[in-house]
């Protein structure tokens, strides 16, 4: 009954977990959620109602495909603030969250059987919507500075990928991000051999420490493809995100846009740009950064502390995500049974991998954890590893 | 560079008059929009600052794909106490807009070439997201009183099409409704040749006169699969509408959902659920039927007395428009270019058909143009007819 395309579609894994997480007394760390302690309520509240009060019926009716022009402005602005790089606002489609420009990205550009690259492992979420255009994965080791140069090398010029698939800061799974050297070689790399760029970067703005590195955009011009999203900055619910692409590639996606809902949530965009009007996006990030980045602090602490010395992990600069590995041949999904039976949770690496691998590794959020519980989850889940890894058991 | 899918897809045509609409002086019966002056801007106000004091921090965080529980609910019951048809909330998921409903769908279904009937004319937002798909379109003829029953019997028998496009309840772009006995007979052709019927239904709450006809669904059981949406009876920019199907196939558009953007925004979802808890929607719906029927009243009348007696019109009993046909042989297109010089506009019917048909149709809207509006554009409509109709040109 169904199409060909929905063969090997699947079940986000991670949904599955977030069910287990409502239990009482359960600590997670599953959920890539940014912590609702920090949602502008009340300044949403001011910003919605004078959006009401002064635009109202205007707010309320149909509006364009391509997005509410002052927000684009504002996202354009923001990148010559940020980044020093200058993109037009015609450039910007505004999306239901970044995920949305994934699907359209995926059904503007993908064949079945077309060349897609990506970091193994990558975010589910992307794996999960370019897979309904049936493209041939092409999965580039990621290392704590950025793909695997040399991997990444032979892999172009053997497949002259169509399109390829990064997330260069805080990355998801991993919390790598990659450095201004990398950033470097790999948009020579494809500017000598073609192909577009999509680079994701939903948690740019939550940087720890140092400076923002420069999107590989700066560097590969039009074939640069940007991602960004409002959900780890303001607030998810709004599904506010945008593409940034040269104009040709804008203009057809927003006529598939068009097609798949005629445009996003008009309101929505609306009272998100009030609330950038009318409020200090910096000092509320200065906020969140001040909390993750303690949360992080705290979650590495006690990693080192309650961690079995051959469990390795990435320590992250920013984001929301820590990573660690089991030795070789132990199953994090094995042990996460055992987690659940503690109350702690995690997910798992092996979903975020193209076609598989990662059995030993882990995702850990620590983005919507208080300290407190940060503490006595990792304890938990030391006791669970400590005890796990004594096992003779060996998986794979 | 684009996918293949893209090669046969073009902009809306729509959405390029609507541009022209935006001119002074200029009288526009061509967007299918809503009137604002009925959006309940006030008591939507008051549902956001509710939702928002008392729920915020769950409001503005990610939520699940399905859509919100209570909301869900709610629509099961208004088919029950609507139509008498009983469906459960698990059989509904919230889409944005009817609009998503119709892109998941096609990509739940749709393989290349696969069979997909629709109506001629049909909606144009449908043809453009099926079209995505690539599937082999079979047009059926509608009439009056819904589609051409010997056409439709015998395209089911030689092509045992997959899926089926309606929209019973004065159709966009036609206004014509489907008798009963004709959803009846429609319902048991598939019932016995197999094959999913999508009936959607976004103007079906504006009925001026007589009873709701029951869903074809009523007899189709769980071959029929309904959209519905809140844009024209609350308000278009929250891009809430819905999929009702059954259980297996709404877990699939789930997924596909989950690929294609997370879940539609939340807190527009909860706004207009508390809106519906604290507001009768049924005498909000009376001052809107009333006065479109009024709006109607007013173009009918003015047809009569200013369009030539070779124009040929449908009198729709509810919705936002009426359907006009030239003689054969007079293209309403050519005629559009003069009406944008006396300041008055219409869609033309082409567009509406596939592969092609409709030339010397048009569609207008009476839903968001005052009486005052209506007499004065029908009139200057009517004279750019009078003239148009004594050239000798004739088009095609």
């Amino acid at each position: 009954m169904f199409a060909k395309r929905m063969t090997n579609i699947q079940e986000s894994f991670i949904r599955e977990i977030l069910k287990v997480t409502q239990q009482p007394d359960m600590i997670s760390f599953a959920g890539g959620l940014p912590n609702p302690k920090f949602f502008p309520v009340e300044a949403i509240s001011i910003a919605s109602d004078k959006v009401l009060q002064e635009h109202g019926y205007e707010a309320l009716q149909y509006s364009t495909t391509d997005g509410y022009r002052p927000l684009r402005e504002y996202i354009a602005q923001r990148y010559a603030d940020r980044y020093d790089l200058t993109v037009s606002a015609d450039e910007i489609l505004i999306t239901n969250g970044s995920q949305q420009g994934l699907d359209l990205l995926g059904k503007l550009f993908l064949n079945p059987a077309d060349k897609l690259l990506l970091e193994q492992p990558s975010y589910l979420g992307a794996i999960q919507a370019f897979s309904f255009y049936e493209p041939q994965f092409i999965a580039i080791p990621l290392l704590e500075d950025g793909l695997n140069i040399e991997v990444l090398t032979q892999a172009v010029k053997q497949h002259q990928p169509k399109l390829s698939y990064i997330i260069p800061n805080f990355q998801n799974p991993t919390g790598a991000t990659y450095s201004l050297e990398k950033r470097q070689q790999i948009a020579d790399l494809l500017i000598q051999h073609g192909g577009l760029l999509i680079e994701d970067n939903p948690y740019g703005e939550l940087i720890f420490e140092g400076e923002p590195l420069s999107p590989l955009r700066t560097y590969l011009g039009e074939q640069g493809i940007m991602l960004g999203t409002f959900s780890k900055i303001i607030a998810p619910s709004f599904r506010l995100g945008w593409v940034c692409a040269n104009r040709k590639i804008i203009a057809k996606l927003t006529i598939a846009k068009q097609a798949a809902d005629l445009h996003t949530n008009y309101l929505a965009q609306r009272i998100i740009y009030q609330y950038l009007q009318d409020n200090n996006l910096d000092a509320h990030l200065a906020v969140i950064k001040e909390a993750y980045q303690h949360q992080r602090d705290v979650m590495l602490g006690m990693i080192k502390q309650h961690f079995p010395a051959e469990v390795s992990y990435i320590k992250p600069t920013g984001g929301m995500f820590i990573w660690a590995a089991l030795p070789s041949g132990y199953s994090a999904q094995a042990m996460l049974q055992q987690a659940i039976q503690e109350n702690v949770v995690f997910v798992p690496g092996h979903p975020f991998f193209v076609p598989d691998g990662g059995e030993n590794c882990m995702r850990l959020s620590f983005s919507n954890t208080s300290p407190a519980d940060v503490e006595t989850g990792i304890q938990r889940l030391g006791a669970v590893m400590t005890r796990f890894l004594q096992d003779d058991v060996v998986y794979f």
